[in-house]
């Protein structure tokens, strides 16, 4: 490590889904990065105008962390918009803490929803996460840039249906959001609860019928005016209404 | 009007913010310009493939609104996605109800986040907005878009300046959004408020100190994981907290 500005791989590609590896574009992100999994970062990226070189440069030295001034592998990996520094980091896999209080996404569909999302959780107290699949990529930069970087502060895990969840993670209580769900959520009567799962379903579907079945389902009340809440929206408010109404020790 | 489909303004061009016109893209907020706002109504655009077309013919010629297939317009105005109907609508003033509850957003710099609120705002019940300016332009259609179409439905209503909107609309309890806020927003202790005004800032900036001595100020709890909720989902807690905890007849 001792020139770890020459120790770069060559090969970073723009991003593809079926490769190990991935981004974080710019610096916010890239520094969350460095602060919470600094063992699956392979490199770091500087286009030579970026003010915080110093900074990065010393952190990654600290941490064995090649570093290369790349502006043309920056714009073919960012070719949208101006990028002045990027993390490359291998994926990795997430166990969620079972004694914790989770939220499952069922085949959430938008990368901007996901991370969203997952910044919104980081936010408000929930560092357990499931997505049930098909669904957005997590490690897309997209994914990743929308939740700011909080995606390295949380545990996600993949799931191929909801009952392989529960199969795992299922003694606990389980509130399914649905357009109709049996209980109001009102900022007066949200449930309490020692351990829970909060269920929200894909943007343009919602959860199906079945989802009655598996716990308390529950409505966010809403006017006529409009369709439904978006789906951050939804989550921000049903997390929001959760974890104040049953906060942990942590 | 006994031939509609001849009688649109020819010189329609893409949206800029000078026009006193703009544009609803896609079949969901056409249709809700339609049902909300008919009288402000221009034109509407077809692409000849919209499976839709004989609903919106018929409703167009019950108003009297000249409707024209016109692809090449179409792509025109919308160049970077395919879109199969539109509509062209004068730009209009309200002004806010002042014996009903309000949001006020100071300078809210994002297209998208300003048309999320407007949906959101739709959908938990508060019908007037005020906008401090500058401000992300609400006829914008990335706007009207994002807000889908729920845009029509809320009374909105520009200011120079929040001291503006206090010297019109002031006879009320006003609730600043502050990181630094001095009571904490929790489901169980959502102030009640006979009626009120929720305040929130810009998406990078915030509201400055000075909002501190215009009324309550509140924050949403939130940990040290991220630097702060994103702006319509700060929102949407707010206005649901206020909303469910200060339920209004209507």
């Amino acid at each position: 490590m001792s020139d770890p500005e020459q120790r770069t791989d060559a090969r970073v590609k723009p991003y593809k889904k079926e490769f190990d590896y991935s981004y974080t574009l710019g610096a916010f992100p890239t520094f969350e990065l460095l602060d919470t999994r600094p063992e699956i970062v392979r490199a770091v990226i500087l286009h030579p105008g970026f003010t915080e070189r110093e900074r990065i440069t010393a952190r990654c030295a600290a941490q064995g962390i090649p570093v290369r001034a790349d502006e043309r592998l920056l714009m073919r990996i960012s070719p949208k918009e101006n990028c002045y520094v990027a993390g490359v980091f291998s994926k990795y896999e997430d166990r969620l803490a079972s004694d914790r209080d989770h939220v499952v996404l069922v085949r959430p569909g938008d990368m901007g929803n996901l991370g969203t999302i997952v910044r919104t959780l980081a936010g408000l107290g929930i560092r357990d996460l499931g997505v049930v699949t098909p669904c957005a990529d997590r490690f897309h930069p997209r994914t990743v840039r929308a939740s700011m970087g909080a995606l390295f502060r949380l545990r996600i895990e993949a799931f191929s249906s909801f009952d392989e969840y529960v199969k795992q993670y299922g003694e606990r209580d389980v509130y399914p959001f649905m357009l109709d769900g049996a209980l109001p959520l009102r900022v007066a009567d949200c449930p309490v609860s020692p351990r829970y799962t909060l269920v929200f379903g894909n943007e343009a579907t919602g959860l199906d019928a079945a989802f009655r079945e598996v716990g308390q389902s529950v409505y966010i009340p809403q006017t006529a005016a409009v369709d439904s809440l978006n789906l951050p929206i939804a989550v921000g408010i049903g997390v929001f209404s959760f974890t104040t109404r049953n906060p942990r020790p942590d």
